[in-house]
């Protein structure tokens, strides 16, 4: 019988994205099987890629659209529809519009980045047809709570004199009032889903400001400021539309856009990885497998909380499928993982080298290992057949 | 049914014995399938730990015994008794008596260095009732060509003048006639079998002095005088004989040890690795085996060569058995070992490290590797019992 193999790995960080590394993966395991049938799901979190990984997933389209970069300047962003849908449905990804790496060091100010490109996206989606919004959230540069993507959409954000807010997390501090009577119509009609993480909350000692505000560039005198910012604007969402979004899961996704996408277009918040393998179809691939291969850069005790190896091996084994990680470094404590579906895993390296060297030679390492994994599962079917 | 699985490593260069690896090794297998059957045969070359490696493999004897040393000095050394033989059969090793560890680097002039006391193992071995010898060459610190070994053994070697040659290299170039009258009787008795590389002549271009020489302590004109000894050596050899020892397989093993084995005492002279399986009574395992797991510190385009995981592969495969390789460093061009009967391999290797942190960390390293790698394996049985 012909081995059906799903391929379904996370990029490795700082190397290959993931359908590179399915790539890589796919090119090993057919060097030793050359009539295995594969399938390949890479897997993306929200953030940066994510839109590009699904379109190509699905054999989508992609396309180009001029936003509000997150530092108010216009730049080039995308978003695309996925392929094979009854419903026409559209993918985009916050990074691609207000993302870390589009806010120059310089001027990387929490107080001051915007989400309103964000909502620009959804807007070229609304008008380019979709029924259906697939966002990712994830490698964001803001921390405005998703009011600058609100207002793109029309919702009005206004101070105690009745002026709309200017952009940044830093204006939240004067939010009075939330008019939603100007919003985009057409927004009643679509079902938006976002993917994001779970775990990340809008306010408290674990808010975005706190946890994330740093590494956006803010001084602890900022994020107490955006602290501050995001509470009144909690405060404000639960006094004029009634929803409490404090801790709520997903709130503080990519500087609290989440909170925005749920409590002005009602989107659906889901865990970024339960949302990306709904869309990829991952449970009917995984009904069409035999073995399930993933992958990613490391392995360790952190892979089983929420990391994709373990994601997709909780998956698999509900079709008592085998898995098999594949992984840069095998790190402290990965041993674990055999707890959590994986059957066995194994690194890409084949000698002594420092990491910069892993790293620069991963797609030929990444392939030579998938073909040297197989080969010993060659060894165990052989030997099934010859050990009776 | 129970898996049977024959370890068959050699050791690692600067890290561990063969019986340490096949160790390691085994409790690896056993994690991952408790109920193996494992049979352990560490494989050596003729050199140091040749001895305690075949006394343990059989479940034999080692004894203690004072000899000669390289440079005249008294030194402890040992010899052994296989166990599990019918024929009361001695083990003992050159190195043990003769070894360049036993030569002080101040006194490495192997125009001087003797291998009397490898004669007086064989004594030793004589006088506990020995009916059959096996000697193995490797790492040794003469140059005598076994001119010190047969002196020991009651040979006699005379210049013109008719005096016995002083012992060492050097002297040979004296060497006028061989008196056999006063040889050990109990030699006529006794099977010696010599395990060393088959590659090392006594003579010519390629002579044991030439290519060995130098690394004994050995000068650009002592080399000289040593390829004359040498050449001298053969010549009376032949005169006297009726041998031409020059280019003789094996007749450069050891400084030469080879030639005065094979002339003086009537051994055989085997490729080592084919003795030690032999003695090792590999083919048994091999036929009482489903699979194979063989390592060595390096696996590369040189394995093929004469290395322990090919030689054991190509034994293996007699019996169509897998066999799986587990290596500190994969190396250049390894994939060619698939053409030579090696089904797979894998490394030690767990993340980015240097080669002495690697080193360092060999037991444990390989230990998880064995675990991993039969994980694989398993994998594989699975899929051929539910793939049809």
């Amino acid at each position: 019988m012909t081995l059906r193999v799903l391929i379904a790995p996370s990029g490795f960080k700082e190397s290959l994205a993931a359908d590179e590394v399915a790539d890589c993966i796919a090119t090993g395991v057919l060097r030793t099987i050359p009539d295995a049938k594969i399938r390949k799901a890479p897997l993306v979190d929200g953030g940066e890629g994510f839109t590009k990984a699904l379109v190509a997933a699905t054999g989508g389209s992609l396309h180009s659209v001029r936003v509000t970069g997150p530092v108010g300047q216009l730049i080039e962003s995308h978003y695309g529809f996925l392929g094979g849908t009854d419903v026409k449905t559209a993918v985009l990804e916050m990074a691609a519009a207000a993302g870390l790496r589009l806010v120059p060091r310089d001027a990387r100010d929490p107080l001051k980045t915007t989400t309103y490109g964000v909502g620009e996206l959804i807007k070229a989606a609304l008008d380019a047809g979709a029924e259906q919004i697939l966002v990712g959230c994830g490698d964001s540069g803001t921390n405005d709570g998703g009011a600058g993507m609100a207002q793109a959409l029309g919702i009005r954000l206004l101070d105690a004199a009745g002026n709309e807010l200017e952009r940044g997390g830093g204006e939240l501090i004067k939010l009075h009032t939330i008019d939603m009577s100007q919003r985009d119509s057409r927004l009643e009609q679509v079902k938006i889903d976002v993917a994001c993480n779970w775990h990340n909350l809008l306010c408290g000692e674990k808010g975005v400001a706190r946890v994330f505000g740093p590494q956006k560039g803010a001084s602890p005198e900022t994020v107490e400021q955006l602290a501050a910012a995001l509470d009144r604007y909690a405060d404000v969402i639960e006094q004029e539309l009634g929803i409490d979004v404090r801790e709520m899961p997903g709130s503080g996704a990519s500087g609290g856009l989440g909170t925005g996408l749920y409590a002005f277009l009602g989107a659906t918040l889901h865990p970024r990885y339960d949302i990306v393998m709904q869309y990829l179809e991952l449970d009917s691939l995984l009904q069409e497998s035999d073995l399930v291969i993933t992958a990613e850069g490391s392995i360790d005790f952190q892979t089983p909380r929420g990391k994709i190896p373990v994601e997709v091996a909780q998956r698999a084994k509900r079709y008592y499928l085998p898995v098999i990680a594949i992984a840069g470094t095998i790190g402290k404590d990965a041993r674990v993982n055999f707890d959590y579906g994986i059957d066995s895993f194994s690194t890409i390296l084949k000698e002594p080298c420092s990491l910069p060297e892993a790293i620069a030679n991963t797609p030929e390492l990444l392939t030579y290992a998938a073909e040297r994994v197989m080969r010993l599962v060659k060894v165990g079917q052989k030997l099934a057949q010859s050990v009776r």
